[in-house]
């Protein structure tokens, strides 16, 4: 029935998590069973108003079904992601596995309703797939809408363990408005009480074989009506669903705010960490180590800042597995790009900016003392170039062109005002300005 | 009781309303009766995480409660506009209010409660004030959270007209997400069915003379743990409120997320519409058009571009009216910056930039043969000191610097890119590039 269905990348446990930015880290915590996810994500986003569904949806040009799939990626201990899409929407699905380099993904066919879709992705556990294909039967199936992409580990470990005990287990969260029932003649008949209701959200798990005997079960009207899969296992498999409050991170993206909102979110995301990196020239290491000074009391979400030497390639190589998307070179003023080319082409070997852009910030100097302001301006205008072929690769190059001078109390004034640019190019990651020189 | 209410700005009701960015207009239909309006604004903001009441969290450098004041201000049936505050605040609102121009605003200190607030907030227009000061008893009274910026004049009319008809109305979406009720030992109990429930929302209105005995009558409970002033309405006034599908804009601003929605949305509207001014000179205002035809095949939001002259003070204030935030300035290659200086002085001379940070592009040129592209950086270094100038008035000036050539093709080309480098700018409003030359 799921015409669809195909295993696509590898379905090996054991591959490292792709880096991932949010929420808190259950590490090494194992739930010692076999979980799988279904990702339903067959919806048409009607009330986007736009005519992408919004799963499919581009924020800094990845489609937003791609950072929810990747939040499962990273949990090791979920061995099969299973997305269900519908039919004219796998071809897309497809590139987008393959392009950003989904891994443990099988892609399955939706049906024409919310329930439907979610039982053809649990038939990929229990019956023959077309192409003789069949998912290994987990013991626990995690299902998460596509359009809530920052769902943690912490979150999908308590839903999961507590499937285990109860049979079911979902996500909640206190009601943000009033809910009221409407009479026929539209007016208020009563409202709710707020403290004893909650929202439902997402994820939710179950038993596999429970909510897949509910669904055999369950009537023509519950598939193409209901809205609750913890409501469909209580009501076919006689079981206690367990609620658990999730954070206001669960939400769905519904609206087009709520694309904004992610974007915003992801771009924060970004900034947790910048890494400064020179060459061994005593000038550069001094502006360096006073831009990682600055930087550290100037942006807020500096974690950390790593000041190292461009040939070693392996201390650059561990920021990539510490998931840092910002990079300041400090080029020499004899050398113009060399720091910064090196790095583009480091970060180039790397799959780092196939998922969120890199910006890299170029900076260069004039000594005043033996060149003039105006003849350096023109030495750098290769940058342009540059920033273009880095741009194929997801990479933001910008300049940066400072005074340098001995003074340590002037540079340290100049060095501030560059952090003042560098904290706005990084937050706004604008593709329209790569190339360009920023002057302090 | 209300200790601190207290008059500020005019209460003029044939006040012109100050611009306003969004939703449909009424315009020109007025309900008929006498309104008013009461804005709870007492609330702490726990689910932000944050100290700042959410309520007084800045956008783009701005509080939010301005936004839902300015709102209200736009609309101009309605006659006076109360702002109930905690006493901790009432400095803080004042302030707000004098900063921004605020008119027909009353503040009223706040109660330990939604509800008490809003109580007296309504005692306002029946009690005597401490100064012996009291509002007109309004026939009808709407009721708005300081918290959703985005309520247009077509939802006011429509709560307002019905409430005249049924006593009270108020607002609802459809339920994002399925309600469900818990039982004591925390498992789910069971579902509501979303079709026939409701998201109460606001604005909701009253028959001021209904509400206000509401809560004269209402029980302390109700005071202190009710949440829905259609109910107090309904329970202790027996009429029936009406319900009225609301835009998804009236949402409430409650998480960090829906202030980084709030930043996006609002910084969209402000994208709509960009204003091109050129001297009299046959290249700038060439370069005028051309970038004027561009622009409106690039930027997809620009709504009317206008080319004006700059000694045209009275075209340029029209485009304020226009609620235009967006200006561009071409300078002759001999004058510098006297076409962006005088754009600046109009525009300080005016108070569009007191609500939303203005974007001014100052372009300029090289032409190739009779100058060099560095010694031209060096004369346009004067745009710093320009730029902090005009930024303590909230105008962000950026420099953009293009080679002219009478080549048509070629010009074409590099007014293209330019565009790329506005659009950008004008899409971020970024402060911390202010002063930066960009070149293309």
């Amino acid at each position: 029935m799921q015409a669809g269905s195909e295993q696509l990348g590898s379905s090996c446990p054991c591959e490292p998590p792709a880096p991932f930015l949010y929420g808190a880290e259950t590490a090494g915590t194992r739930p010692g069973m076999c979980v799988a996810a279904v990702l339903p994500a067959g919806g048409s986003g009607e009330r986007m108003g736009g005519a992408t569904p919004k799963q499919f949806c581009n924020i800094l040009e990845r489609p937003l079904i791609s950072y929810t799939v990747q939040a499962f990626e990273r949990v090791t201990w979920i061995r099969d992601i299973v997305v269900v899409v519908t039919e004219e929407n796998l071809d897309l699905m497809k590139s987008i596995i393959q392009r950003y380099g989904h891994k443990r993904v099988t892609l399955v066919e939706g049906g024409v309703t919310r329930h439907r879709s979610i039982f053809n992705g649990l038939r990929a556990f229990a019956e023959n797939m077309p192409l003789g294909f069949q998912l290994p039967k987990p013991e626990v199936v995690i299902i998460h809408d596509a359009v809530r992409p920052f769902v943690d580990e912490d979150i999908l470990f308590k839903v999961a363990t507590s499937a285990k005990e109860c049979g079911a287990a979902g996500a909640i969260r206190p009601l943000v408005s009033t809910v009221i029932a409407s009479s026929p003649d539209g007016c208020l008949e009563h409202s709710l009480e707020r403290t004893r209701h909650r929202a439902s959200e997402m994820p939710q798990a179950f038993v596999f074989d429970i909510i897949y005997q509910a669904y055999i079960q369950c009537s023509n009207y519950d598939l193409d009506y209901g809205t609750e899969c913890l409501h469909l296992a209580q009501k076919y498999c006689n079981i206690k669903a367990r609620l658990i409050e999730g954070s206001p991170d669960l939400w769905k993206v519904t609206y087009k705010r709520d694309l904004y909102a992610t974007e915003s979110i992801i771009k924060d995301s970004l900034l947790q960490q910048i890494c400064i990196i020179t060459d061994m020239k005593e000038d550069t290491v001094q502006v360096g180590f006073l831009l990682r000074e600055v930087l550290k009391t100037q942006v807020k979400q500096v974690k950390g800042i790593s000041s190292s030497l461009c040939k070693n390639v392996h201390h650059l190589q561990n920021m990539f597995t510490e998931q840092c998307f910002n990079f300041i070179g400090i080029n020499d003023k004899d050398s113009n790009f060399l720091v910064t080319q090196q790095i583009v082409d480091i970060l180039k070997s790397t799959s780092l900016a196939v998922l969120y852009p890199i910006v890299l910030i170029s900076v260069h100097f004039i000594v005043s003392e033996n060149m003039s302001f105006s003849s350096r301006v023109e030495e750098l205008s290769g940058i342009r170039e540059l920033a273009n072929e880095a741009k194929k690769k997801n990479i933001l190059v910008y300049g940066l062109l400072m005074d340098y001078t001995k003074d340590n109390l002037r540079l340290r004034e100049t060095v501030t005002q560059g952090t003042t640019v560098i904290a706005a190019l990084i937050k706004d990651r604008s593709p329209g300005l790569i190339g360009q020189i920023l002057v302090v």
